[in-house]
């Protein structure tokens, strides 16, 4: 039985535009040591897997600026959680991002994104029966390309480096292992 | 075609224990508009996913400090680069948190955990036929169960929440599409 490290302090040691750094102490249930762990802070994330009736997944490749590199990932954005709704943002992000609309939002599930080192949640939606209805709307950080590939290409993409983001694979296996793909 | 956003400058703003954030500043080929985007740095992971031969897969749970919970996950680690080979680090990592070894390590693939935020990669393995053969190793910062599970129950723990730490997903996501779980 794995219990819970009791919280000695935290405190906010950093504060950047989209993050927040605190340096919180924990004492070991196991040891009684008292230990730091550095731990990042910031909205939830929203992802969402979107298919076409006709078996088709909607990606989007964009630039990265932790990896400097183009990255093909499926289509998501941050939480605004005042704002509105995890499964308005969603649909949002997507018709924002891709294009794509009208499709049936179901919730996969929640997910840590890396829970040894952030504190977020990211809420993984299918959208089911998507169809282009518009063009996509993009802010000045963004340079999003849509990419409609076939579902049965994801195990080569996978295999030949061509998706690698964890977030993206993470919400492809929930997919996946539910049955949807 | 998504093109690369040139790099104007890189400052480091922050230093913890594991990590380093730097802002960055990059114009976009779209706009030509120079934008700030803070950047956090670390060390490269390992992670593994191990199976026996009769179709178990080791697990660990182990206390999170980002999301302040348990977590299930597959074995990993930092790579100390300077130190070791990632498959040594793999190899090694693996036997002292789990206490089996002896598998056949095969490289599945290299994923980007995180690549909007994070410039690091994550190297993932595979490990075929491992085998208990001594007890764990654990330093003072680490509280860990050993969980062997069927490797059918995948989907059932994933649909439950209990597998939802993403890097643990992606790593099963590249295990199974390459036709291994």
């Amino acid at each position: 039985m794995i219990r819970p490290w009791p919280l000695a302090g935290s405190e906010q040691v950093f504060s950047a535009g989209l993050f927040r750094v605190t340096c919180d102490r924990a004492r070991s249930p196991r040891t009684g040591e008292e230990r730091n762990f550095h731990v990042i802070h910031m909205v939830d994330w929203l992802m969402v897997v979107p298919l076409t009736i006709d078996g088709g997944l909607v990606m989007v490749r964009q630039y990265r600026h932790g990896s400097r590199a183009a990255s093909l990932e499926v289509p998501g954005g941050l939480h605004d959680a005042a704002g509105e709704s995890a499964e308005t943002g969603t649909a949002r992000e997507l018709a924002e991002e891709t294009g794509y609309a009208n499709g049936e939002l179901v919730l996969l599930g929640d997910l840590r994104p890396q829970p040894a080192l952030l504190s977020n949640t990211a809420h993984i939606y299918l959208a089911k029966g998507v169809q282009p209805v518009a063009g996509q709307e993009q802010d000045a950080g963004e340079d999003i390309e849509v990419v409609l590939i076939d579902r049965r290409e994801i195990p080569a993409r996978i295999a030949r480096g061509e998706i690698n983001n964890a977030m993206t694979l993470s919400a492809l296996a929930m997919a996946h292992f539910a049955g949807h793909l």
